[in-house]
């Protein structure tokens, strides 16, 4: 494996209220210098894939990145002081009104590697009792039922175009068919 | 379904040379008004998996998000006045110096859809001929072929991050055991 480029500099670039742009400067192995540029964001987030007696539950949330409703699972950000463990805890309960007795911990997903460093805790969660907390959300999230049969449909599924919810349909699959 | 949200404005609020950071106002069925951020990025791009007679063709490339190489599959940025088609045929070439005799399209991946409007397709190649052009790589990308018996080791593989990496993994293993 060829050594890694040497950050020379970052900067910020430009700034909004959640995101920034910087630009890094890098030299590589060979000489060549560049500069990239990446995103920050605001920190780590989760994913939560619940799956109950009668499938996966899942929820329908506006992304303004492609302006319309996506099909997804709970997620939101870790706030400061919390662990990935009670940020899912505590979304489940927010998004979709329930407690998880059973918490799996899968992988860490990144959104774009090669544009930013945003990371994604995904857990799974079973056993629920019902218990609603207060969340940020603007609308009510509309749920839905899938059945572990339906996962490969799901995967095919023209309102799923996170990747990342994508990769937690295949990851919950290989799981339960264990 | 619920009615979408409608866009009141949408508003540059910082500039790089690729990325930019946009201010979408938006108002909600439910009379909530809210501004989110989102990345606009230059246009699509393209994956292609190499299926060749000894396996996956992968790439080691430097990801500047996550700052580290990460293993994955050709990729670049469609060019003006290309199809998707013809992007993934010259990104083969330049990056890892095949022609392909067949490409098969298979979906449409996001980046993050709650941030970005960034889309990649995905393809799948096999029968290759020796071809190389020049890109735009700052380095050369060392490569490696995986056995389509490792896939499920590769989905646990610590340098692959990019969930449209893992995505395309569990896909050309659908699609190759059919």
């Amino acid at each position: 494996m060829k050594q890694k480029p040497e950050i020379k500099s970052v900067t910020t670039i430009a700034k909004g209220r959640l995101l920034s742009i910087e630009g890094v400067e890098l030299l590589f192995s060979n000489d060549e210098t560049v500069t990239f540029e990446r995103i920050a964001t605001s920190g780590p987030a989760v994913m939560v894939v619940p799956v109950t007696e009668d499938g996966l539950l899942m929820v329908h949330e506006y992304a303004v990145g492609t302006d319309r409703y996506e099909l997804g699972f709970v997620k939101g950000r870790i706030d400061s002081g919390e662990s990935p463990e009670q940020a899912a805890l505590r979304e489940l309960k927010e998004e979709v009104g329930l407690g998880a007795k059973q918490l799996t911990y899968v992988r860490e997903m990144h959104g774009i590697p090669h544009y930013s460093d945003f990371v994604m805790h995904l857990f799974f969660a079973k056993e629920f009792y019902p218990e609603k907390l207060v969340g940020d959300e603007i609308e009510p999230l509309e749920q839905s039922v899938w059945k572990i049969e339906q996962i490969d449909d799901l995967l095919e599924h023209h309102q799923i175009n996170d990747p990342r919810v994508l990769l937690a349909l295949c990851l919950v699959k290989k799981w339960l068919e264990k």
